[in-house]
């Protein structure tokens, strides 16, 4: 293997990271950019304390919803000014559906897999009991997407990045099959912005959702996203209509008119004290090339693969092994998962656990370097071979509320 | 008139006010609770920094969106454990209209007024299109409201003070009314959280949503809030059925099954850095009696009217002059509104403008007093009486975004 130099070492410089810690969870929640507090605070002091209600014009607060989404829409493949950041994932994913749904009436089926983060698979069920037009939500195995898509199929809602095993669906083939049969596609993005190259335009992805939390490190319940492709925008009807999606909010009109493009997709208020930090951590995205960062990520992931398979025989990969059907996490099957987790967390590597059995490794180039990632294989290891997830203390389950 | 020791000086002080301003728009958007900016910054790097994902459970941030509610909760006389905070306002009157709908399957007619805000309105309109079973939006006067209240009526949607005249609706009143017919209530709290003394409980009202950037100084786009009475949530199915409104969110279920009490409102991921200046601001109301504030409201606003009224002949009162059938705001009628407001910006005087010809004052005892007031008065009537409003410089509508 032949060593290459660290394209990420100054954005690793822009994190803050605590002492001792190894952070492979940035696929839940990304490490605090240095820059976010002093961002927040000079919105809070310079605009918000200053400025007072003439902020939302003399600051931009206004326009940072859809300001914001371009300098993101970057980093997956959308065409400028078709993303709007705003609310949370699962309000922006009944936005999308209930649009698609819309854009083919004739059509009945919502086709979704066992591998779609559940709250998207729940906004559904909610949107379809509210539609009762006879909507059914069917899912299929992950595998199956493509063979289900039939003359039926109103829309194919999937999340590109399974929130477990990191499994990646081809975009672009199950869009042009969509496509082909005259069906829409929804791509959730919440394991793969930031994560993986994405080219939402180029695969001719009709909407994708997405929160900032993540890979792109806006802080906990950061604002979340919304793409609509330039193509159908004008043709969808907001059911979230929203005052800040109506063409004119300050004429304060007795009935909607939808907003020109994406601005329509708007519903409430923009949280900008979030949208600071937002930007905070966008800014160390401003120079990353995504195929960079993909095969950086590809990089340390295989190298992680093959030093927890060399070390700890007890786990078995939970993750496709080939990196091009992957995110930018890593999963591995352990019957003591949860302990051993627990253990983990202890000595200072911090991934996370889903049940029944999954230990997950998010791989994240910005903040992790090969060091990290040795580091984090060493101490995986003695946790599992020292038999540490055996002790009490990692064995009782807290609530997690 | 007897001269009051101002019981508010304490609170004052805990807000930052850009010099030579008097700020008449915190019904608009609340001023920076000096407090604010180091509490954002204790979260994101002692929680957030520190703690990473581990602060969901370590800092409580999962269980912050009912713990926050508890404390405004008091403010606007909810049972504890009733009221909820996410995303925006207007979702928020989506998921209580949706609820209320479906509570009352067999009436098909929401009945809301003139007065009420438009983005509720336009919500209703979205989801009536969604629902598409015959539901009709039935706006009249606000005085018209109670003698509307038939048996085909399923829910009145009113916003409790009006956003540019701050007219008050009798919330005992209407709701007791709306019962008879039996017909529930959702109460838009936007103008009235934090501004009057608001007895959800004791008022029996059904539903109440409200934002907390307004009054309650929370910040540019600070979360929302909604409130649903103990005896109906249990029954309320969710439209908005989100992760975190799940029975169990770290099941990962792959059906929903709504949360137990109040928790089944919330929809996505709490905007945690947003709610710690929300926080800040809510501590500066920890030791206010929301009579006492409704007083000094009224004293001030008195004390505003005859002043304006007595310097300032041109312009006409658009409020109610009684005081117990108004908000915390005040508007005057001016057909030069526009430029006057601009002009009274200009010279120190923040308040805003409606058109067609609103001028609209905030009344916020909270870091308003008698002199203020005083001073605001002068300051207005030197811009009426000496044509300031007619420069030209004033005169200029900037386009909003």
């Amino acid at each position: 293997m032949i060593e290459m130099s660290d394209p990420f070492e100054h954005t690793r410089e822009m994190f803050h990271m605590p002492q001792g810690v190894i952070y492979l969870n940035g696929n839940s929640l990304g490490p605090l950019p240095q820059r976010a507090p002093a961002a927040m605070t000079r919105v809070a002091r310079d605009e918000w304390g200053e400025m007072l209600i003439t902020g939302w014009n003399k600051a931009g607060w206004m326009a940072q919803p859809v300001a914001v989404g371009d300098r993101l829409g970057r980093l997956i493949g959308a065409e400028p000014g078709h993303v709007v950041l705003g609310e949370t994932l699962s309000i922006k994913v009944y936005q999308a559906l209930a649009a698609a749904l819309e854009l083919r009436p004739e059509r009945r089926v919502i086709l979704s897999d066992t591998g779609n983060f559940p709250s998207d698979v729940y906004m559904a069920e909610g949107l379809i009991r509210s539609l009762d037009r006879g909507h059914e939500l069917r899912v299929v195995a992950p595998e199956d997407v493509e063979s289900a898509i039939t003359d039926e199929v109103a829309v194919v809602m999937l999340t590109d990045v399974d929130y477990r095993s990191a499994r990646r669906h081809n975009m672009w083939a199950i869009t042009a099959k969509a496509h082909a049969a005259g069906a829409l596609t929804i791509w959730d993005l919440a394991h793969s912005a930031g994560a993986v190259d994405v080219h939402l335009a180029s695969a001719k992805a009709d909407f994708a959702v997405g929160c900032t939390y993540k890979y792109l490190n806006g802080g906990p319940g950061a604002p979340a996203f919304i793409y609509v492709a330039p193509r159908h925008i004008a043709e969808v009807s907001p059911a979230l209509s929203g005052w800040l999606g109506h063409a004119d909010p300050f004429a304060f009109d007795p009935s909607y008119r939808a907003g020109t493009g994406i601005e329509r997709m708007r519903v409430g208020t923009p949280p900008i004290l979030a949208l600071a930090a937002l930007e905070a951590a966008l800014d160390i995205w401003e120079d990353v090339d995504m195929q960079a960062l993909y095969s950086a990520s590809t990089r340390l992931s295989q190298a992680f693969i093959k030093g927890i398979e060399a070390a700890c025989p007890d786990l078995t990969l939970a993750s496709p092994r080939e990196p091009e059907l992957r995110g930018s996490h890593v999963s591995f099957e352990f019957e003591h998962g949860y302990g051993a987790m627990q253990a983990c967390i202890a000595e200072g590597v911090i991934g996370d656990f889903r049940a029944p059995d999954i230990m997950r490794f998010g791989i994240t180039p910005l903040y992790l370097n090969d060091d990290d990632i040795a580091r984090a294989v060493e101490i995986i290891a003695r946790v599992i071979n020292e038999g540490l997830w055996d002790r009490p203390e990692y064995k009782t389950r807290a609530k997690v509320t």
